[in-house]
């Protein structure tokens, strides 16, 4: 299977901690990197990930709240210093571009490269990404300010053909696309080869959704529907769900509700409030409701 | 002695490593804290030093260059959500207010405190911050843009009044201010008591002069003579020193000649070029110059 990785870099929320660092993640798709939200010492955690920053070319941002994008002024200055030539595309909120417009422009003079916006309006759910293998929507998410998530869905593949039954049938190579794509075919002497007999099933196309940060939102779990890997906030315990709401953020369990409702294979939770020593009660709140739930944690490597 | 303690937070040049972050100090002078430059991740830091936040009042930045500001963002929103409300003064060119007053601004509405800029001239060796024991001045240095470094100054105290000499002499209160300030007495029956029998000497003011980022500039030399502590960059070795003269940096040979020049009681070395696996090769190049030579390092606490 093609490599689709996801690297936790940062799962804390708005205060870093010696436990816990601000936000951002990197999904490596065979090779190519998107990086989603990018808090503070996001460009440290990347080295030691040992993620080739050549390969990074698209930055995914939540919001405009410090601790999912402070570290961009600090990644891309370093991006200059290693000579990059190619063009970044940050897919952001307007207001993203207006915050670091003068940042960026006080050393784009000296950088080989550009750093182009893209911008995206949260309350959609709309395609902001698309290439041979992959699409990106957003997820529209309820927070303070305009918020979104991110789904990215790998495209489906075409069948494989069954070289050993192309052979027996001596099928031309003009019709290999059309068999590909699932139709039968009919030989000279017109018998109609079923495509089951000539392909064999493509893999599923793998889907990651990353929902960050957000209140319990039932609206979500149609466009998260069976993902492989569902990131959901889980800021809160129980017993701080007022204060999730006043916040609009999300309880463990209200993380594994969404889960549990939208059936994805396999839930994990972080944005952890520094008010916790230990993220444990936050993984046994969220596996009451649905099991398949893990911690993030700096220096996680997950294989979806 | 009154605590007068520097913290070194980070002191790797423009790419921060998994050895060293970008540039950062924390003076504790009698339990306020300074800060000198203020490098990506600098927030962290200072926890992990287990400084107070909360005395910490005055940040002062040597350039506008990224890896000795970019830290500024974090630390004044985790100022906000620690709910400070004493006044941030900013001591910095005006361009670094214009660099971030945009991403201020999106949060301050938020702030209890307001982050007010000193703005200083960074070409003149000017007094740009005073307290009752402390004076601070500007050094200028010789870097790609306009950049200046810090002489921290203690003020000479008063001398001390010898209590069984008042008390054998029988002298009033009210006379005390002018012998604390050097003045001999005289008794009732005319007799001349000098001061040396009277007091004995203060402690002698001590000096910390912070000079990074700069190129090799003799022009310092007076103003920074007979430091007890000087901070002075060593980006680079010997074999690098057409580079530096380039990019206006030093090699840990012309930091150490300064010190040897200036006649300081100690030379601490930083701002290391993410080239070099160790810096052992810098500390012995300064120390052939001048002896009482050490390398700052993450985490490393100087008693001046």
């Amino acid at each position: 299977m093609d490599k689709f990785e996801l690297n936790i870099l940062g799962c804390g929320s708005a205060t870093p901690t010696t436990r816990h660092l601000p936000t951002s993640q990197v999904l490596n798709f065979r090779e190519k990197l998107f990086m989603i939200d990018c808090g503070e010492g996001t460009q440290l955690e990347l080295r030691k990930a040992r993620q080739k920053f050549s390969r990074l070319n698209h930055i995914f941002i939540s919001h405009i709240h410090g601790d999912h994008c402070f570290g961009l002024p600090g990644l891309i200055s370093t991006f200059g210093l290693l000579k990059r030539t190619g063009d970044l595309v940050i897919h952001a909120h307007k207001d993203v571009e207006a915050m670091f417009k003068p940042m960026i422009d006080s050393f784009s003079e000296n950088l080989p490269f550009e750093v182009r916006f893209n911008h995206i309006d949260p309350n959609s759910n709309s395609l902001i990404y698309e290439d041979r293998s992959l699409k990106v929507h957003s997820i529209p998410l309820m927070h303070r300010m305009p918020t979104c998530g991110f789904l990215f869905e790998e495209k489906q593949k075409e069948r494989h053909l069954r070289a050993e039954m192309i052979s027996f049938w001596k099928i031309p190579i003009k019709d290999f696309q059309l068999i590909k794509e699932g139709a039968d075919w009919i030989s000279p002497d017109g018998t109609v080869v079923p495509n089951k007999a000539l392909t064999k099933d493509a893999e599923i196309a793998r889907k990651y959704a990353y929902c960050s940060d957000t209140a319990y939102n039932e609206k979500i779990i149609p466009i998260v529907e069976g993902a492989d890997l569902l990131f959901h906030e889980a800021t809160f315990a129980e017993t701080e769900a007022v204060r999730a709401k006043q916040t609009f953020h999300s309880t463990a369990r209200q993380a594994a509700t969404i889960a549990k409702e939208a059936k994805v294979k396999q839930l994990m939770i972080g944005h952890f409030s520094a008010r916790y020593d230990s993220d444990q009660i936050l993984l046994d709140e969220a596996v009451e409701v649905f099991e398949n739930t893990v911690l993030a944690n700096e220096g996680l490597l997950y294989k979806i």
